[in-house]
């Protein structure tokens, strides 16, 4: 099924009669227009409206009109004049001309503004209105083979990215010059952009989302990266750990030990399997283990947003479907708060999960030496 | 004065008892804590509580607990445990153990999503809740000089890329490998992330954001690029204008007669002169010049966050004053929509506007052969 078939099939599952998509990424997987300004400027609001019934509309800045009519599939683009007029006044009356302005409308409560949410709910005094991130949600997760095949080479790239920088490195190097190896590695391997960049060691390796600094590492400092691309609107998302010069016995050991444990969960993630049971099952083995398990979630999944369905938590009952694409994430913490972490991703096949992230060899945890 | 006693003062002016900073962009100005997750899991709210009296409050949630105590000067942080307790939960005790919940109260209603507002006003039934931005865009308007410098370095950089990527590009090369200059060159400049790269040419160059292609660009099409990073949490904004193969006659004098507007709007951008002021500026010169002007305004702050006030439109009396930083941008579209277009960044100084992001020769069209 493509993306238009899965939102087609869900809306008409559903109790509305017409959703707003109106985040970046909901306006990108159903519109396929990227209009940078989403982000940069976010009261520029470009919206997605779905009917059950009939064709979808798109609702966009003048500015970025042609853009839309451009990259996008969607044949009815209407354009407002910011500052002249609200986008959610046009949003309005283009229900009010699709005669749903009565009707049950579906709208991104987690990412509309108060200030356009009192305009919407203003001008709509007769439909009944509610969040409907949980059918967006839903459609997003499960991923075309298209979306597979862009998400596996974007994994791809930046674990090349990773182990070219880690391996390039030595110990004096700064934890900047190591940040700046793995960006500028990510970008020549194809990504339009930076996500994210986490790296931090010693005792920076404690949080849980450090910038590198201009600071030299020492012998026996864990090194933690948490790094991510985008790539044609589709995230990657890998954590690694290693360590400055010669590990010790015990860094060698409670490495392999939670390697082990990630193994597990990634072996295990077949089609019925359920979210929860991934994370009772990681749980279960750190704790086996003797490592100290704390994370409310062991994974996510991962397309055009950076936490999409299904979470990996002790509350999600959702059973895993073939092409799935799962960031799984394994940690543990020391005594001393250091962290230790490992994130791959993974495609749900029939016989379990298979990593599209691996290019290093990271069985054994990477010395910089 | 620093950004705390701007803030101090500005609040005390104001109707409010409390403010909530929420965005990324007021979070880190007013804490210096810069929290990655605030962009990648929005849901995932830091917010400062800045009263009237008293000292301010830090409410994150504990996975971002041990980076906000290392960089921010607030004392007084509060962690919440992520999907048992809501933010805005324990935003609302704290107001309530501070006496503030009856209280006038200002949030950002431009950020504040409609589902953490619901909230936000059911917890606190008899407070009275209004949109503050206002206030905190007034309050980061002028910059402290530690902020100016940050801001033309940035701005120095940035053209440095743009200029090192153009002058080292030919005819031939694609869209994508001169953005892959520009970009990499702003990195190994220092920049911690590119935050936008728009770049057009030929039928592209008629959109307003267009992303980079892997087409070659024929001799004699336009080549427009509006491009920026964030440096230590600051942007920068510059767009530049060249073209491909050996300028025509025409093109040269569209180009020169838009310099030259450009050139006067910034001398003029001096202390008392108010950003409508410079706006009709623009417009009028434009329209001398037999050029096309089309632009709803013609430049903006620029901070932490992208368009800061002043605002350069017609509607904002806003006088400038000494160490505003702006981005003038100046316009022109040809007939078939092709856009020119320059943006330089200033310091307002008491003899007009001080360029401070000039690397490059941009005073005649830069042709690349």
């Amino acid at each position: 099924m493509n993306k238009i078939e899965r939102m087609n099939e869900f809306i008409k599952k559903s109790e509305y009669d017409a959703v707003l998509a109106i985040s970046m990424e909901n306006v990108y997987y159903l519109s396929d227009a990227w209009i940078l300004t989403q982000k940069a400027i976010p009261d520029r609001l470009a919206v997605v409206i779905w009917p059950r019934e009939g064709d979808p509309i798109f609702v966009v800045c003048t500015i970025e009109e042609s853009l839309a009519r451009d990259q996008s599939w969607i044949d009815d683009i209407r354009g407002y004049v910011e500052f002249e007029t609200s986008p959610i006044d046009l949003v309005a009356d283009v229900l009010e001309e699709s005669g749903l302005s009565r009707g049950n409308m579906g709208y991104e409560e987690h990412y509309l503004t108060a200030f356009y949410y009192k305009q919407l709910i203003g001008r709509l005094p007769e439909a009944k209105i509610s969040g409907c991130e949980d059918l967006f949600n839903k459609v997003r997760m499960v991923k075309t083979n298209e979306e597979v095949e862009i998400l596996s080479q974007a994994a791809h790239t930046t674990d090349k990215s990773i182990w070219n920088a880690f391996t390039g490195s030595k110990l004096g190097d700064t934890e900047r010059q190591i940040g700046e190896r793995m960006h500028t590695n990510l970008l020549k391997g194809g990504a339009d952009n930076l996500a994210f960049l986490v790296l931090g060691s010693g005792d920076t390796a404690k949080q849980a989302h450090p910038s590198p600094r201009s600071i030299v590492p020492q012998s026996g400092d864990i090194l933690r990266i948490d790094f991510g691309g985008q790539f044609r609107g589709y995230y990657s998302d890998l954590a690694r750990t290693a360590v400055f010069g010669k590990a010790s016995d015990y860094q060698r050991d409670v490495y392999r030990k939670l390697w082990d444990i990630h193994q597990t969960v990634i072996q295990n993630a077949s089609p019925g399997a359920s979210a929860k049971s991934l994370f009772l099952l990681c749980r279960d083995e750190t704790i086996k283990a003797d490592l100290n398990f704390f994370m409310p979630h062991i994974g996510h999944g991962l397309g055009v947003g950076l936490h999409e369905y299904p979470m990996l938590n002790e509350l999600t009952e959702t059973p895993l479907e073939e092409n799935m694409v799962i960031a799984i994430e394994t940690f543990h913490r020391e005594p001393d708060g250091t962290l230790y972490h490992l994130e791959d991703l993974i495609v749900v096949k029939p016989s379990g999960g298979s990593v599209v992230s691996r290019v290093g060899d990271w069985e054994e945890i990477l010395e910089i030496t």
